[in-house]
């Protein structure tokens, strides 16, 4: 049984973790690290755990749950886990940071972007990119692993088979994204307010957002060349879910069944990725509440241009499930564990 | 492998069926019913089960079904399983029927409520009716189980043990509810639209909801004395779950500890019903996508009533995890098996 | 052109107070208090009004108001009023406070259900309830409107007449009631988050709910009696608009078209009171963006009671609206003078 | 007093224009078409508009509508109008078509992708695309008045002015919009039910959008070019509101001053068009119930590429606003009589 705390367990990615991990077989939550609700039942800030969840809320102490646990998870703020990390902490336990603090690895792009000082740059070098249908034999051997950004699992999945066989022109990427509004946390702030969020479309951090140097990183590895893109978010009334539309020129012309080949190369055999059939879009509603990604694209021949479009839960695929599916393979076992949800309808 | 057969699966308590039991260990799904999807597949009916079911949709075939099911579930209109039960089938298969057939043991009440005529009134009597808690014996031993509305479960539990008890006064029980939209079905109408049930709230059915005699027969049974009562139904615009808000007069001086104590009597050891701590009210969004009944009370000492209150998810404690329950007692397995539901907030 | 002063202006209520306001052909805002936002551009803070409204906020100084403007608005929390009402202002101008410090007659129900001191009790006598339906003829007469609460508004309205002429056991009164969120207003609280509210419903304040006293007050002067009742108020997932649904014992034989004909007695000639046709149940939607109020009942035979429904915008009729026509009232202005808003649908 | 006729008055573009023309004070509605309610009271179907609006609904008869109406709007579906459409009705009366018959002025582009054959196809030619910021001269004079579509409103007046002084590469154009659900009209369709709708995003007719050539059409006059671009709507969980973001390779360098010059230029004097302050992106909410434009981009010198944001009440703007709007041009009347409408927040 592995023993798992969380850091950050009292936000909504860390509340995922925690229900995903109750239907983990093989793993046991011993510490719900919370510094807001330290000494509060977990059950009493969470009303949906109660009498599921008896224990109450700890301190943020990496050092002491490095000794008690075997995995670690950092659901918290940039900037918290790097500057907590020593050698000492990985020594004793893995660690799957949900922050974007390992995600880059250029440190001086993490700066620019994020705005603050990375204080443990020493291991960047080591920390892998937690994708796991892009990494997954580096992250069986991880100490620490960086989990993916939301919309940045879902951008990068979406494109990743086109950018690797060189289908499209990584020049002309745009990436129009949207999001339910959990991605923005439990922080009490008016924008945040039903009344503000409700019957209200907005775009939001246009060609700015932090995530885009991330998404950049990863599609330039496939692609093998520097990526410059734009990135736009948008925040949708409904509280789970992220839809990527991704707009981009072909190289060459393909066929449907062309492209649909290249997506079942490299994810023919996911389990979590699922090529829709042939003019169906996908929909967040049908993904919600589970580990899934759905994905299709549209050719339009008059433009020369491919739609990608692709559909994951942000606080599952793309935050607490992801997590969990990367604690499966560090410790060795099957991907899924923990991971069979259906998604809910309606 | 208890093999389970699904008569209306496309509906949305028939969706909801088919998630659960794609989750319980013991049970197979070998026949998902849809007159109206007849040869389409499940999973093109229902997106979400994409990858996930690759049956395609049957006819409504139950004397076929009862040959090669274990169990039958019936999540159809009004008056269908009725109209095809015979002895036969019973012989050969359990039948759940998630409609009304079964629940009211006045067949008039039945006619004059619903409107319609009762084909198979001589099986009425070996029926049981199916909710766990307060039936479990009888559901164990049952061929037939009628599984209770949405509303009314919700609305007994709620008052249930304060009714055995004597405590509060049935000829003063007032039942205002409201429910998610789910519960009105998948069937195209204008009033279910979204622009029509968003940023909107409204009675219906006042004074005249089919759930009343329902819930006013299991309740008499309780108190052990004819009940009549008023149940408000309202439209409340999110997909699941339902709250119930209930008045009554105390008729005797109470504390909530006494109060609490008889709830404590009744579900103590009751692993879907949560008495929730003082001061806190029950919320539909904490017992979403779960078989949770979460319950609590006020006592007003200025009006000498008692205000009571209680949620759940109608599609899973309101139809398909109560008919999962009743399935697990009907076969003797554990009763929460497949139903081990973490509540998903948010 | 009456000069008008808003103190609390960027409230949900201030900010509707100044939508009505503007489309007033014989009132101009001169003033847009708010302490929070001072010096801020006032369609900086609510977008909508960007190139509406070039002025800026200013500081909540009451007296300096007094001078400039011919009826102030004080939409502000409770006890802000009573503590700066003097004599010399109410010399100068006219005021309507939206608040609950002169709504409750007897000081000491007010001190109990407040928790706070009341600041300036010798103006309560002289403050008229701002029930245009209700109190028309003093409101003519006032320097002081104490503006009914959101629930008040609606919960009085609905049961009234019948309170009035002695057609309900005031005894066996109970409301239940379900708002928007905008009633809790625009402050920065987790439980008003979008994730918090949207796909739940939940009671709160249950049998404590500081409108109860001034609703039982009220209908208690409609009833000539002392009138203990149970309010009852909800969340729902949506902006605006309140619907109570209330219920009561008949004490005489009545039909349909007797109530009808009560109602018609005191409601036939509002502009602002629909009483709809029968069978047809109060939506909150009907009357979004309005100042009607929608009514309707049901006659429970059964039961021998009767359930009254009302609906209305809780930020109009609950609110601004009646704010603007007490306003109207109060300068011998048409009853309705920028009250002639159609409802908006869908 | 200018006489109005309806046909279609109770889809959601119709039931708008009732609510528009009720508070436009130089407009009388004569005729409610409906052929689905005829001899229905419309405040019945609407019960909005119950004592507000007392008319029963008529049949779609526009030869008669003609004799009796100064101006007939069309609210129907594609091909409804073109098949009425004879001299002898424009001869008689006004015409504002909110269908898109008469849009297009290549008939056979018309009817590729609308797929039916144009009935009469001889007035196109006549007709003037009403958009009034860039058409006002001809709306004035013309009889036929083709009322643009609501994305194609959006979307054309956010880019307008950089197409027409070359500042962006019209072959980059990327229009990625977001509608509310009223878009998709009344019609009862499992795909528009709430519980479809809610909690889900989803792109759909992707790269088919019956409003792209619209858009190329009209870009293109302004371009002088050729245009052909992608559009992709996607449904968004709201009533109302659309919002495009749009993307374009900058033809030379600019900055964000040079941009803003731009668009005053063409929109300095526009009412309707509010060009945001920097850094502020549009919001559907701020713009919801009024006939606003709120538009704003933002320049990424990353990639050489601008950003346009705009957003409109897709019912008001995108549909009855406008066909008002229009009405005002043809009439002589002031263009903002009837549209002075404040947004509603929240």
């Amino acid at each position: 049984m592995i023993k798992a705390g969380i850091i950050g367990a009292t936000g909504y990615a860390g509340g995922e973790l925690v229900r995903l991990l109750l239907g983990h077989k093989d793993a046991k939550i011993i510490w719900y690290g919370s510094r807001s609700y330290i000494d509060r039942k977990y059950g009493d800030v969470y009303q949906n755990m109660f009498q599921i969840v008896d224990e109450k809320c700890l301190d943020d102490n990496m050092e002491e749950l490095a000794k008690q646990a075997d995995v670690i998870f950092t659901a918290t703020p940039q900037g918290f886990c790097a500057s907590m990390m020593k050698e000492d902490i990985l020594a004793k336990a893995k660690v799957i940071d949900l922050s974007a603090d390992y995600r880059i690895k250029d440190v001086a792009v993490y700066e620019k972007w994020y705005g603050i000082e990375h204080k443990s740059p020493q291991f960047i070098e080591e920390a892998v990119y937690g994708l796991c249908e892009v990494n997954r034999e580096d992250i069986r051997k991880a100490r620490l692993v960086a989990n993916p950004g939301c919309y940045t699992t879902c951008s990068i999945l979406t494109a990743y088979p086109l950018a690797k066989e060189g289908i499209i022109d990584m020049g002309t990427l745009i990436i129009d994204a949207k999001s339910g509004t959990s991605g923005a946390g439990r922080g009490a702030k008016v924008p945040n307010l039903y009344c503000e969020v409700n019957e209200n479309i907005k775009a939001y951090g246009v060609a700015s957002h932090r995530h885009t140097p991330e998404i950049e990183e990863q599609l330039g590895y496939a692609a093998r060349e520097k990526v410059a893109l734009n990135f736009t978010p948008h925040l949708v009334p409904m509280n789970r879910g992220i839809l990527v539309t991704e707009y981009a020129s072909l190289k060459k012309e393909v066929t449907y069944e062309d492209v649909k080949a290249v997506y079942d190369k490299y994810y023919g055999n996911e389990r979590f990725i699922r090529f829709l059939d042939e003019g169906v879009c996908p929909e967040t509603k049908w993904v919600e509440g589970s580990n899934y990604v759905d994905i299709n694209v549209k050719i339009d021949s008059r433009t020369n241009r491919i739609i990608m479009m692709g559909a994951i839960d942000n606080l599952v695929k793309g935050a607490a499930g992801q997590a969990v599916q990367n604690m499966n393979l560090m410790f060795g076992l099957p991907e899924s564990e923990g991971l069979k949800l259906v998604p809910m309808f309606p």
